[in-house]
C-alpha cells in the first residue's frame, strides 16, 4: 500500500475540533464533574469522519468500498467528495431511507444488499472483484481508522482540565483505540473506560479473557453504531492494555443517558453517543467526584426514534 | 443606583463562549452558507444568563426580583448564586414543574402566584414593596440587560469569517438590542435582522409604524421566549435604527426549524431559538447565497413539547 502523505491538505485543517461542553447541570446530577467532547457537530455529525478522511487521503487507489448502514458510510462519502476520489457504500437494502439519502446527499454511491439472500460481506467482495483498483475500507480495524481517530486523543490531551477518567463508546474499537493512541502519543496519561452495550459485550469479555471474544451475531441493541461482532485485530491491540475498564451498559441505560443529555445538557446524541453517560448512571461508584470527560460519539438519530425514548 | 465594578469576576471571565457550527449540510437546504452561533449550551441553557449576570453583578442591591416563567428566571437564579446574592422569581402557578424546578436549582426562591386572581406584575410590586432594599430585574428592557448582551455581538464581530447578515430572536428586544450594541462597539458593520413570530409581532408593526406598538395581550405563539407584549423602551432606542428588517415567522415555519436544527444540524434548540431558521424558510428570497449567522437563543423545551414537535 502506497502512502500519500502531501497530495491532500492534513486531517487537522479538515476536521472540526471536537466540541467541548462544561455540562455542569448533568454533571451534579450524575454525580462527577462533567465535561462532554461531543462528535456530534463534527462534518457527517459523529466522529467516524476523522477515520474516513485519514483513511480516504492516505489510500493510493482514488476509489473506496465500504460497508455501512451506518455514520461510517457518510464520513467515507463525504470524505471521499473533498477528496475528488469515488465511493461506493453497500448497505442493507432495509435501511432507513434517511441513511441512504444522506449518503447519496454526501455523494456517496449507494449499493444496496438484500442481505436475507447475500451477505454484505459477501457483497464487498464482489465489488472489490469488479474494481480491483479500489481500497476496501474496514470501519474501524485498520491502522488508518485509529490514526484518524487518534486526533481526538489529542484534542482531550489538549483540554486545559486535567480528567481524571475519559469514557468513550466501545463497538468495533476504533473510536478507543484511536483515543488512546492519541493520548499515548501526547505524553498523557490518562485513565480510559470503554462503554459499551451490555447486549454485545465482547469487548468486555475479551478483556476478562484476554483474547479477542465474538458475539454470536449482530447485537441488537439501540446503540446501532455498536451492532459489531467483535473488535477488531488492531484496534485490539491497543485495547488489551489501554483501558483501564469497560462499563456494560443495559438498554434503559441507554436510553436514559439520551434523556439526560437532552433535558441536563440540551445535547441531542444517538443512542451510541450516550453510552458514556449510561456506563455513568450504571456503575456510579466507580467515577463518585471524578472529573470526567464523555465522548459523544454521534448525534445522527431518526426524529422518530429519538422520539420515542424522550417520550417512554 | 449605584454601580459595583470590581466587586466580582467580569461578565466575560464568567459567561461561556458562544458555540459557533458551520452548518453546512442544513445551510445547502437553505440556500445559505450558514453559520450557527448557538445559546444552548450557555450556561443556564440560554443567552439570557449574559443579561442576567451583568444586571446581578452591576446593581448594589443583595436582593434581587424578578418575574419570568422561563429562561430569564433560571439565568437571574444562577447568577445571584454564583455572586452571594439571593433571588425572587415570580412564576405563574401553571408553570411547567420542570421549569420550577430549574430555578429551585439554580438556588433561586420561587413565589408563585395564581394568574386569573393577580398579575404577576403587581405580585413583584408587592414583594417589591416587602423587600425595598431589593432590585426588580426587568428581563429585556434595561441598559444592564442591553450591555450584557453586547458581549454576544463582540463575540459575532470577532468570529473570522464575515457574515453578510445576522439573524436573532426577538421578543422584548433585549437579545437584538444587545448584538447591535456589542457589534457598533466592536466597530463591526453587519446587518442585524429580527425575527420574531408572525403571531406576536409588534416589534415588526413597530418599525413600520416609527414607534413602539404593542400586541392586544401576550401572543400564544409556541416560541414562549417571544410571547412578550411590546419591545422595551431601552430596546427600542437600539432596535428603531440598528435593525435591517424583522422577518415574521408563521409557527408552522418555526416548527420547521425546530425539525430542520435536529435533522440536519444534531441541534436540539427550543422554539423560539429556532426562529432565525425559520426566518430563513419564510423569506428565502432576501439571504440567497449568503453567508448567515443565525443567532439559537437557548435549549430548554419540554421533553413532551420536542417530542411532538418532532413528531408532527
Amino acid at each position: 500500500m502506497t502512502l500519500i502523505q502531501s497530495r491532500f491538505p492534513g486531517l487537522r485543517e479538515t476536521i472540526r475540533p471536537t466540541t467541548f461542553i462544561e455540562a455542569s447541570r448533568l454533571g451534579r446530577r450524575l454525580g462527577v464533574r462533567l465535561t462532554l467532547a461531543t462528535e456530534t457537530f463534527q462534518h457527517t455529525g459523529s466522529f467516524k469522519f476523522r477515520a474516513a478522511y485519514n483513511v480516504a487521503a492516505r489510500v493510493a487507489p482514488n476509489r473506496i468500498i465500504t460497508a455501512s448502514s451506518g455514520n461510517f458510510g457518510q464520513a467515507m462519502a463525504y470524505a471521499c467528495r473533498l477528496l475528488g476520489k469515488s465511493c461506493i457504500v453497500v448497505m442493507p437494502s432495509t435501511s432507513a431511507k434517511v441513511k441512504i439519502e444522506a449518503v447519496k446527499e454526501f455523494g456517496g454511491e449507494v449499493d444496496l444488499v438484500e442481505v436475507a439472500a447475500k451477505s454484505r460481506k459477501a457483497r464487498v467482495e464482489e465489488l472489490a472483484c469488479a474494481h480491483p483498483d479500489a481500497y476496501v475500507a474496514s470501519a474501524y480495524d485498520d491502522p488508518l481508522v485509529i490514526e484518524g481517530n487518534a486526533s481526538l486523543g489529542a484534542e482531550l490531551a489538549g483540554y486545559p482540565a486535567k480528567f481524571d477518567a475519559v469514557i468513550a463508546p466501545v463497538g468495533g474499537g476504533g473510536l478507543t483505540s484511536g483515543v488512546i493512541k492519541g493520548l499515548r502519543d501526547s505524553g498523557a496519561q490518562l485513565r480510559i473506560f470503554g462503554a459499551e452495550p451490555l447486549l454485545g459485550n465482547d469487548a468486555a469479555r475479551s478483556l476478562r479473557a484476554g483474547h479477542i471474544v465474538a458475539n454470536r451475531g449482530e447485537p441488537q441493541t439501540i446503540a446501532d453504531g455498536a451492532r459489531t461482532v467483535s473488535v477488531g485485530e488492531h484496534n485490539w491491540a491497543w485495547l488489551r492494555d489501554g483501558l483501564a475498564g469497560i462499563v456494560e451498559v443495559p438498554e434503559d441505560k441507554i436510553r436514559e443517558g439520551v434523556r439526560l443529555l437532552f433535558s441536563l445538557a440540551n445535547l441531542k446524541a444517538e443512542p451510541t453517543g450516550s453510552l458514556g453517560i449510561g456506563a455513568l448512571l450504571t456503575q456510579p461508584e466507580s467515577f463518585q467526584d471524578a472529573s470526567v470527560c464523555c465522548v459523544i460519539s454521534g448525534g445522527n438519530v431518526d426524529p422518530a426514534v429519538f422520539a420515542g425514548i424522550l417520550s417512554a
